[in-house]
């Protein structure tokens, strides 16, 4: 059967409706799909021995430095529990914030399969700071307690908010001065540096994180993230807990293409911006109407708001986007590099009309 | 930023070259390219919550019956470790045939993320009895003994052999006469019916298969394996499971409707089909080359030989495959769906011109 | 070699010392040395197959009622891995208090042997309450959440409180509407029970408590713990995982019997009893010394109290303990069944004299 | 109440009955109760901050050297699982025979609270040879691979052999050689010494072993093993790994005396060899018996041995044993340090008058 015969397939969604419940609603760049194609053919070496794969240091190391190498996984989960394993022993734990996605969104991923505690501190913004991490050492060498060995950071975090290069610097600093790991969980971390206006590298590499989980999904890949080491020697065997944890692609070259398209040009940071704008547009157009209140910094690409139940039930019957928190009605918006300006303006404007018609 | 901005990428690979390393050395069928350009565009809900993997039970259940139910995972390693974890609780023991991929090649992953003891049996075959099953039944009930409650058959096998019809139903009948649950490693399952001129039902639930997990990126997809419930009293939490073993892809509408593609058609089959074909072509090219035994029957789509070492390092010079005993100096010849005829008989020329020149 | 040939053992330590630091500094009582040395001698079945183990049932369910199932195990946070593990699934979560001996004193067990998410809440007092357990409720069905499935409380607290019958009820209570299930860690229950004047199965089986880690050591045994199944519904494989947890012991005769000692009499009660009336003793006789300040109710055995750093140092050269909370000097003294009124008035003279003299 | 308030123990079982199931069907040897007795009273540091832990690296060096290590542990399952936690990484696989106690007789504890996967070998008489070794050592580098790092031998073996000098050197060398690190399970180590006619050192320090389960429990103690690190080098992190594989005693004390007493004088090898000794006086009067067939050479303190089934269960109603292998009703007789000639030679003379009655 030549490809031609196979039925095509038939659309079953509506492309022109928006959802602003996920930066992964949205698709994938044409440029990346273009490049599936182009690797597409013949025989390639499976597991990551094939030219695409090979390349990956020559795509990440003008942003991340000399000595970063790099793993591509599935997710950023994956990532995540991959990246963490490598940096502790069976017996260790990590500090992150409360709200960080190892704790909360992973289903007890880093419980389940590496065996981790997770030494979960409060935050107003999803910050940690030198005193968060002080606060958690008290158990040190001490048998009875699962060992704090790594600093786990959300760069930009699970809040919408954006550590400051300063603020990170603290935290790395305090991390290294008390003999822990950094790792940060980068799931969008292009957002970030759109943000503050700053290279990759100036917000890892720079300033000592020993570990990346570096997210390209959210930012117009179809799938592909990548464990980041960027300190070799604080970390072992990543490769085979890459397979362990069921990460290890075979044919990869169809996902280390897509970093190369992302990071071998500025499309990391053209994504990024635009949904960072696409966030801020929206913000500024519903901050000012009655019965919704923008509760956080919108600093990457997303919008807390709070804002009467029945009006966002009534929003949610033509765009999907999730309650952050019941007790309080916060929802959570977030934008893609997808949207466009009239997209922002139209969900900015049913906003407007159904906060008018109130709780009804 | 528009996409034509993005520089395109440069294709790094000869698609010329030929590998019989394994089948994921193959690319993507164009059916399957084209699919994820018509599902691209616009915001579809993430994790499964999307139109195309809403509609993957009418894509499966034309194959494997009303009660089954789909769950798109990463790879095999992923389908497998998901899929004996729903069917077992945490003592558990899984027999298996000492070659087996769970047992052999996935770093461990059965045992690590999910705690199970593997009860490996050696076989001639690759392909479990009654008796087998029976011999590793003495634990039962005995708290010392991981206790055995899935019984987990690969179809085709890892040796290139097809379990018949009469065998497969065997060893279900066996095992749930024995009170235990069975699990197939089908990451090969099409090749195995394309060779036994059956449909994937009359390998899997007519027999009583109790979960699946079905391979697809060794038969033409980009990436995506699915565990397949046909029985859905035998599991629990799948879904977290899922999760929790980080298989659970956001933008699932990309690997879901890969499945349509394979499944929605004939080209499951017709993939499947070619690659057996191209794999008895090689063994009825090179049966009769002195200096080369055909070691292991030619039934899906491997030709596993012995050569001399030295032979086997010049063809590799060309073309890529694996040692899979170093001490016999047996190795293993992949084909896939993606190679001609001529590719076959080039290959072929090549194994006959090297083994006359011999040892050297 | 007769045994008289074996050279008798020296004594090492000053019996005379007293520590403060944990109710395990204290020996074992006279009565179950006394059983020791009753049931040794001859060949009895091993791992539980003996008289004195299949006697349990007769020992235990006078207090915990005519369901109850009795596992002995080495120690607390064994029963607490085991009966964890027996009411969970592998994607389950554990609601506890933050201070939670599971939470804190275990390096991790629950999350390293059995994967478990603990789900730690602030508390005041070390007491979970109903609204405490609602507001963890929240990811329930979302399979990107560990699933809260059990509540653990403890009775008595870490901090030295005890639940009310009325407190325990709501929770319990509170739990089961919501589907939890209710494990109670009770390595110190008797000390409640002793506290609040009622029967250990009043604080358990009456009000719905599914499984019990019911705590021999720190009340006179040697060594012995023990999960005690209230809801046989509750909870699956206990015989199995208790082995996989490595708490199986072969002469399990040498801890069943100690149970029997401790409660097929009162010695269960009269133990507890009198070490928290030491400890009443021991706060009332500083209550009123100036530089001593008590922190909280003292209910069981344990008296916390903040005295300036050089005190509770000069303290420490002749009597063990603990500093509780590095940052305000609070500091934990332990009572036990073994101490006289005498001891206490001694440390408690002691505790005087050197806050006279002040931080110096 | 004062202890003799307590009501006394009621000995349930007789003790003049004999049973060959197990050598843990032992009680405890009498200058162990002593010792019990000796060290209690008072209050001592908890969970190995007392006189007697402190005391330990005095009682194990003069047999084991002076590097050696020694951390108390509650049995041997605890023992392995810790040890070899201590000398793996996560993604790491040991090398075993498959009737290794860790392999067969622990419900996957290994796979289950260590992740780890055996790579169980085929044996004649349960020990491993070098070629054994390099058998398992294929996958070492290769991602898809649990990584080969350790060999377990266990010393005497499950199936009562002894390992030779000679043949333990050459395992320890072709480990070593491999990169390999060796453990023994040593559960009966004192049985193989005194087989051997040699110090227990000689066995293990002197040949390179790495990490030791000592065996206390099977030879006299009441409850005890011990991980003995006798190259430092080898592990990490034994203290963190003990308390997460709840083996951490609070009242360690009673423990650690148990040691000082079995090796602090003769009575190890005292113990050991009278056990060893009545094997082979029972070895040595049935082996002539018609209808009785010594399987396996009788070295340490087992008895293998195929009779009639119904011979078997006749005898079983008055002496305790197992059925070995159901397929030939191979049984095991194991005797131990606290039975005599006459209880020997009373149980070879109901063997022989059962086996003359025959199946009957």
């Amino acid at each position: 059967m030549a490809s031609n015969e196979v039925p095509p397939i038939t659309r079953r969604h509506d492309p022109s409706r928006r959802g602003f419940a996920s930066d992964n609603y949205a698709g994938v760049h044409a440029a990346v799909l273009s490049a599936l194609e182009a690797v597409n053919g013949g025989h390639e070496g499976s597991y990551g021995a094939d030219a695409y794969s090979a390349n990956l240091a020559n795509v990440f190391r003008p942003h991340f430095g000399d000595r970063c190498e790099v793993f591509p996984v599935f997710n950023g989960t994956g990532a995540n529990v991959v990246a963490l394993q490598s940096m502790t022993k069976r017996w260790d734990a990590v500090i992150c914030a409360e709200s960080a996605h190892i704790n909360v969104d992973e289903c007890g991923a880093p419980e389940k399969v590496a065996g981790l505690k997770l030494l979960g501190v409060p935050t107003r913004d999803g910050k940690l700071t030198p005193e968060h991490i002080a606060s958690r050492l008290g158990g040190i060498g001490d048998e009875h307690r699962a060992q704090p060995t790594v600093v786990s950071v959300t760069e930009s975090t699970e809040l919408g908010t954006c550590y400051s290069i300063d603020e990170l610097a603290a935290v790395c600093e305090a991390s290294h001065r008390s003999g822990l790991l950094v790792h940060m969980d980068g799931a969008r971390i292009s957002n970030a540096a759109a943000f503050l206006g700053v290279g990759l590298g100036a917000l890892t590499t720079d300033l000592g994180v020993d570990v990346l989980s570096f997210g390209g999904t959210k930012n117009g890949l179809m799938l592909g993230d990548a464990v980041v080491v960027l300190n070799p020697e604080a970390v072992s065997g990543v490769r085979y807990l890459r397979k362990a944890a069921m990460q290890l692609a075979s044919k990869m070259r169809f996902i280390s293409v897509q970093f190369e398209v992302l990071l071998g040009s500025d499309l990391w940071l053209v994504n990024a911006r635009r949904a960072n704008e696409l966030a801020a547009r929206l913000a500024t157009a519903v901050r000012d109407v009655a019965g919704v209140t923008i509760t956080r910094p919108v600093e990457a690409n997303a919008v807390f708001a709070i804002l009467a139940p029945a009006v966002a039930d009534r929003l949610r019957t033509r765009y999907g986007f999730y309650t952050w928190d019941e007790a309080t009605g916060e929802v959570r918006w977030m934008t893609a590099f997808d949207s466009t300006e009239a997209d922002i303006d139209e969900f900015a404007a049913a906003i407007a009309t159904e906060a008018a018609t109130g709780p009804g």
